[in-house]
């Protein structure tokens, strides 16, 4: 079963807690799973409903995201919108601007794996634009 | 769908290359999601089969691992085996000699993030003997 009806994800962690409205744009949770005392990283399961996104930032250490459900959206400042999916994993490069999150019709869920380092973890910038989150076309 | 059986698993990764029979007794799996130069920690994809487990082993910089899917096991030296689960996250310290598998009648799939430090990440020590392995018992 390779669904992406929210309904009928086969979820693997509990949903968590709403995410901070500052940083998120539409409906999305994100569940800790290991803080920056405990490793090297910090690591988190985030689900995002159809059309919920995370604003624009960077991270001083890089990201890697895991993809466990669902498509979604990933795009890096002056690049084309990419679309991504379950088993997909993205590697986002030190102090790279970009933004993720579900896609128009599809809710995304992810683990998200942060370096933590003396200048933290991420640096949140403005809000991906519902014009901007709608720039996505099939290449 | 919370199933343990092997066969209705929905596994989010392909399977990837069998593991080294020096390190692992039974059938095991590892797909390399991220390597060392692109992130501060190696992250792979691990399947065993009932049965199945790694040799003890150390972590200079500890690891973490994310059940999956199925259920398996989990021992520090001189603890007993502790049961694990999809969705269970465990967090081995640096330094602390532990193994871990599939339990006896399950498999196990779980991801592995494993910090990368000056002394490298793993150091492999001997294996878990059958009568290791067969010492769970359910407390």
């Amino acid at each position: 079963m390779n669904t992406t009806d929210p309904s009928e994800q086969n979820l693997i962690f509990p949903q968590g807690e709403k995410a901070n409205p500052d940083y998120f744009t539409g409906n999305a949770w994100v569940k800790l799973l290991v803080n920056e005392n405990e490793f090297n990283s910090v690591i988190g399961n985030v689900t995002f409903e159809a059309g919920a996104r995370n604003n624009w930032h960077t991270h001083p250490g890089g990201q890697i995201l895991i993809v466990t459900d669902g498509i979604g959206y990933y795009q890096e400042k002056d690049k084309p919108i990419q679309s991504i999916q379950r088993g997909d994993v993205i590697k986002i490069p030190a102090d790279i601007k970009h933004w993720h999150g579900a896609s128009r019709d599809s809710s995304l869920t992810h683990i998200a794996i942060t370096a933590v380092t003396p200048k933290g973890s991420i640096d949140w910038l403005e809000r991906v634009t519902d014009k901007e989150f709608n720039s996505y076309s099939v290449s």
